[in-house]
């Protein structure tokens, strides 16, 4: 079986892959991130609808399956930015093709629901 | 601001977009009519882990969203077809990269998590 088609097994990595991204604000934090790092606050003002506590946790857990970075630098207040890992780069471009679709088509998704 | 920016705004139809096939079950059922139209019973068999319920739901509401047909046909038992419409269709491209990423790195977000 060629790699593309184990996201249909679910006991697979890929699956597992799939899981972690299929997911409305790891989408859009990721997306936030390609440009470089930013910090917590940034995030927030960018993201429009996220609350503090939602990124908090979205970003915990792109940390805990490689794809985000968190980084403490000192200061008062410290200060703390977050970035993508090389893996998380990896899913810029993907990710890209996903939100320029969104942004072409989120009209036409909603002219279908209100129609249903 | 350009399209791509929108899915960072709250209230626009991108991000309704971005909210619409970031879910797991959302991405594996459209990438299981990527080859052309198939039966509830094919896709339940093609995709491992999924219920006859959950399928049902999905197809449902990818249906609403305006990216799957449903199509009756006579006969005894009834044939039902599901597809993709062409709006689904331009979903394949950005798909196809995210299910071909899952497939190359799902290995790395499992071990991250296993390091986490």
């Amino acid at each position: 079986m060629d790699g593309i088609g184990d996201v249909f097994l679910a006991d697979c990595p890929a699956r597992l892959a799939v899981e972690v991204i299929a997911d409305k604000w790891a989408v859009v934090v990721l997306w936030g991130l390609s440009e470089g790092p930013r910090r917590h606050g940034e995030l927030v003002a960018l993201i429009g609808g996220i609350s503090k506590k939602v990124l908090t946790q979205t970003l915990r857990r792109l940390q805990t399956n490689g794809l985000v970075t968190r980084t403490e630098y000192g200061g008062v207040p410290p200060r703390v930015d977050y970035d993508l890992t090389p893996l998380g780069k990896t899913l810029m471009e993907p990710i890209r093709l996903l939100t320029t679709w969104a942004a072409d088509n989120g009209e036409a998704v909603l002219a279908a629901q209100e129609s249903a």
